[in-house]
């Protein structure tokens, strides 16, 4: 049996008691009952995933998977190719939005190579775990091998079980990748069955021409790759990108290794969809940070099981929105630690 | 020609200019243009406000204003009144959930006592500007007299002039108590011209006889008092509360002195509601936290002119939401203060 097939099994449903326990908890709290909503909800969620009855989240890591994809030959960016490798630099030296972000939450920004068209040297903050220089094109033919694949799917398992060594508290996904909601667009059609045109957004911004170019490029891609369904590994392989693949491994690690994992936006959320169709049992380890501008990411969600966060109107990627979901996380488990009890406050409690 | 008055004139339009330049900047960092959505809105109109290029947010401040109902004694709230004095002290030793969220961005609460019906020692973090015991039950008759009504207001003004005095970057409201969400619902109906049915939600958690009794009251203080919806001093005297003028003075000063100032939920907004009606200038300067639980804070929000920043199924007051909301305009101030531009990171630009 192989990694990927080990981590499947090894998820567990999360503690349903402790769920129920640190409700009860949170209703003693100077505060009528449930009126923190969300926050409570995230509290008890994080407390029922790590069996922590006090957590404290002291070590934050968001890993932002960058890779290239063939199918940017098909003029589907309004951003030429080049931007992904450029980016991971960005990252490296701290000037883009994702590093902004991570640094407000006290987060760390690790960028996984996980298939990016550029040999970048070793430094601080890149891992480099190239699984190839970009997948094909998956309008002309499946975007890598299943073997590929699976490789992909294990490097974001090995990091999960890295950050598990180190006592990670949570764990953020992000993406970098110019064309990568043509795959995931491809993806989310695939497993929910839509038409592409309803879960095919204009991504960083392109135009009515590249727009239509884009929707028939899915099309084809599906046409010509027939992916199954019924078989993640099969989508991921033929219409899917090496950061997808990663994330989804990356989320299923976590859930195996019982660490919450917020996830970002449209692309992360693929991912999170496919280790859902591999495990359905993930969906309770994951916090959907926010709802994208993107089209097809309200499907995704649904498809997730779980209600955003945020609603910002965020489209950026590279784990943005998983840093402010962070925060919303970290507020909800402040209230847990820090609030007075009734008793304690001397406050009088509610006539039932 | 009083300090209201005087304070209504000062209110200024924000800077339209500045809005423009600011989008300018954010336009030119290396991100796809407006794909961090809200943060760059929040951004640029807190530059807009504040007049400041290149803000930097270093002192916040919650005020949380106190105070009593007289329409409690109409049974209106699962709480007894005495909880809103036991609560100021759950505030000033920090045990309280608007202390934990102030303490999570950093923000200072400061809580007001304009009107608690219990004497409070001198002591930190304790503002005493107690215009009267409570308010009067306005099932009865009027809450307070215009005289008292103008108190409050100048009293929320001040303290807005002694922020500004102080440097403070960033303002929040909050509010506590018992039965407060009564008043606000009154002063919702008058505004909005909605039936009170519409417009009354179940405040801290109430039963389905109380809420009948909570709709029942309102409009009999509605008949009673005959509030004039197109003067917003004499809804205020009539049907409304200490702490919401507190808070709508401290909105009209925040903004004719340039301050900008998060909301929190349905008692705070009713309070930008009155501010707005007394200026609707105000709008450019509030930023509305969250969209309540409570079924008229959508209607309010509409009279605002103001959308949500967070959804989070909160129903707590006392100022909570604002500070989360503190933490988002945080994000965007961050976002134009560090990330890098396409130049300055050697990324290439869309092509348009």
């Amino acid at each position: 049996m192989g990694k990927l097939e080990e981590t499947i099994n090894a998820v567990e449903p999360i503690g349903e008691e402790l769920y129920q326990t640190t409700q009860a908890r949170l209703d003693n709290l100077t505060k009528p009952k449930g009126s923190l909503g969300r926050l409570e909800e995230f509290a008890r969620r994080y407390v029922a995933i790590t069996g922590k009855e006090s957590p404290k989240i002291e070590k934050r890591v968001i890993y932002t998977f960058a890779a290239d994809h063939g199918v940017a030959e098909e003029g589907v960016s309004s951003f030429p190719k080049e931007v992904t490798a450029q980016m991971v630099y960005n990252f490296l030296r701290g000037g883009a939005g994702i590093n902004v972000l991570a640094r407000l939450v006290g987060a760390e920004v690790r960028v996984v190579d996980i298939g990016v068209d550029h040999d970048f040297e070793s430094q601080e903050g890149l891992i480099v775990k190239k699984v190839a220089k970009g997948t094909k094109n998956m309008a002309k033919g499946p975007a890598m091998s299943r073997e590929e694949a699976i490789q992909a799917l294990e490097i974001g398992i090995g990091l999960a079980e890295g950050a598990a060594a180190q006592s990670i508290d949570l764990l953020g996904t992000g993406d970098m990748g110019i064309a990568n909601t043509t795959p995931s667009s491809a993806i989310t059609a695939v497993f929910t069955g839509e038409k592409v045109e309803n879960v095919t957004g204009r991504g960083t911004g392109i135009d009515d021409e590249t727009f239509k170019r884009k929707i028939e490029v899915i099309n084809r891609a599906l046409k010509v790759n027939q992916p199954n369904p019924q078989e993640p590994l099969d989508v991921l392989a033929k219409v899917g990108g090496l950061e997808i693949g990663g994330i989804a491994g990356l989320i299923l690690g976590a859930a195996a290794n019982r660490i919450p994992v917020v996830i970002d936006g449209f692309i992360s959320s693929v991912g999170a969809l496919l280790a859902v169709r591999f495990q359905s049992r993930v969906k309770e380890y994951i916090f959907a940070a926010h709802r994208s501008v993107e089209v097809g990411h309200r499907a995704v969600l649904d498809g997730v099981g779980q209600r955003p966060m945020l609603d910002l109107d965020l489209r950026l990627g590279e784990g943005t929105g998983a840093a402010l979901g962070m925060f919303l996380i970290e507020a909800g488990i402040r209230i847990l630690a820090e609030m007075a009890t009734f008793g304690e406050a001397g406050v009088s409690e509610a006539e039932e």
